[in-house]
């Protein structure tokens, strides 16, 4: 499985090897991604997507794990990718998600992945989308993407699903309410999770007072209330997915969709390549002397990069 | 004050609106932007860059507040930023901050700033050194940077400052501990906040327990505990944050730092620069038609992207 062609019947049959070296190549920008995703786009469009964002502790993963099983019990093939850009140093997955996927890697109608790729430029959320096409093409019928809900890629991850649900629990503190404040935009629901605790009465009202102040949308998204741990309210919180997923396949939702992503993955491919082809025009020596002369107070960033790309 | 050489006398005598309008200008890109910094390069290198971050609740503007009070009152001037990734649909401060940010405006030795700037390519990273070299050169002793830590801008806004202080809380459950270990790697000093509650004891043996799994650093990282709300231990995390400031003196760390920092901001001006002159190339007509072919499925983005950069 070392070239494109190699690999793209393994992964359309969903091949869990064939498919985390896919996922790796995207992430790693390898000289064969570009062959694959040519070679898998005709190939693309049946997924169902699902954002669950929000923050840490407020039960995503367990949730995840929920639906997942939920559209097991009905047949259908389920990937997860769990966005961490908490671990960029560490550059793997989180210690939970190598439980979780011990847990669920003897079910081969499951496929779950944490995205950590080190690097800037949206690195992260491009790979993602990479990885959800890739579980697309190999034919899964829902992808999960969970993240912590906060960070640009983030927000450029689950702006671009489906449907986005926002989880929160009762009982978080202030500063929460500013996390929920920067994500209102982009959720299409929203979740109270450990919804058997104090205060889910408290969050729903704050729900409904910050909705009253974002601009008018379309979509009016519905309040769910669940306890993850006790399975509660899965099944209601997967209808109102569907009908969220109904709603946007009526009202052109699925198109504007996929142009936020195609705007999302131009942009951050060229970034990418822009950047690549300066560094290679530049050379590693003017670039290393470049980055000494800041260092050393001897020129300005401004000044040093303009020089570097001959805008001097 | 509509060019740099306007903004440059108001700016370094510290003047809250030179520096309000000049942090914008570095944020979007002012044509000034570049030789503003230009002209301030030779005055910088005084302030002293602290970070504070860790997870929503954590209690970081307290204790943000907290620390600059006591500088404050050995007559410093303090600059704040805070780092708000969370908002970038709103573009703005978050509430708390705008109420902070009444409250000690009557402080002219005090200037706060969120920094929320929308954008990819690590721009918000970029702007917050930028902001950081504004009050520098304005004479602010030392500058806070906050921020809640996660991101992959956020790591490398505190990668990037002397000391950085990773603030946990007792009791906020398993999912929590993930963050922290992302951002071992770059935590100077822990601080233990809300000490007061169960549990302190347990986090400070979990931080024990990571340290002992990461590489082995010349700088072994202390754990204080603070009750921010109270003021409690405030001086003594001051103090170690002093002692590491002395360790980094000493031991070549102010130049590694500069280092981080110069590569930093030559990466992501790097980027922000070749994409602006790849975009120009191509003209806005070109790369909406790729948008849209990606959009409808005619085109798979990386093929797009080589096409706009005529690699095709």
């Amino acid at each position: 499985m070392d070239t494109a062609d190699q690999l793209l019947e393994p992964l359309r049959r969903g091949h869990p090897r064939a498919l985390a070296r896919a996922i790796t190549w995207m992430e790693n920008g390898h000289p064969e991604a570009r062959a694959l995703m040519a070679s898998l786009w005709p190939h693309l469009g049946r997924a169902m997507v699902i954002g669950l964002t929000g923050s840490p502790g407020a039960g995503k993963s367990t949730l995840t794990d929920q639906l997942a099983r939920t559209l097991r019990a009905e047949g259908q093939r389920v990937g997860i990718l769990a966005v961490d850009p908490t671990s960029p140093f560490s550059g793997g997955a989180i210690l939970g998600d190598r439980i979780r996927m011990q847990r669920i890697a003897a079910d081969p109608g499951i496929f779950i992945r944490s995205m950590a790729t080190r690097g800037a430029l949206g690195g992260l959320a491009r790979a993602t989308q990479d990885a959800i096409d890739l579980l697309d093409a190999a034919n899964f019928d829902t992808v999960i993407v969970e993240t912590v809900g906060v960070g640009q890629d983030e927000v450029d991850v689950v702006s671009c699903v489906h449907s986005c649900c926002v989880v929160l629990v009762p009982g978080m503190g202030d500063e929460i309410q500013a996390i929920k404040a920067g994500i209102m935009e982009v959720a299409d629901l929203f979740v109270i999770n450990k919804a058997d605790r104090d205060g889910a009465d408290q969050v729903e009202r704050e729900i409904e007072a910050m909705k009253s102040l974002s601009p008018t949308r379309d979509w009016d998204p519905p309040v769910l209330r669940t306890v993850a741990a006790q399975g509660e309210g899965v099944a209601d919180l997967l209808a109102a997915v569907r009908a969220h997923g109904a709603w946007l396949r009526t009202h052109g939702g699925l198109a504007r969709k996929a142009r936020e992503r195609a705007r999302l993955r131009f942009e951050s491919l060229l970034a990418e390549a822009a950047v690549r082809r300066a560094k290679a025009q530049a050379g590693p020596a003017r670039i290393e002397a470049a980055v000494r002369a800041i260092a050393e107070g001897q020129a300005d960033p401004y000044a040093a990069v303009a020089g570097i790309l001959g805008e001097g």
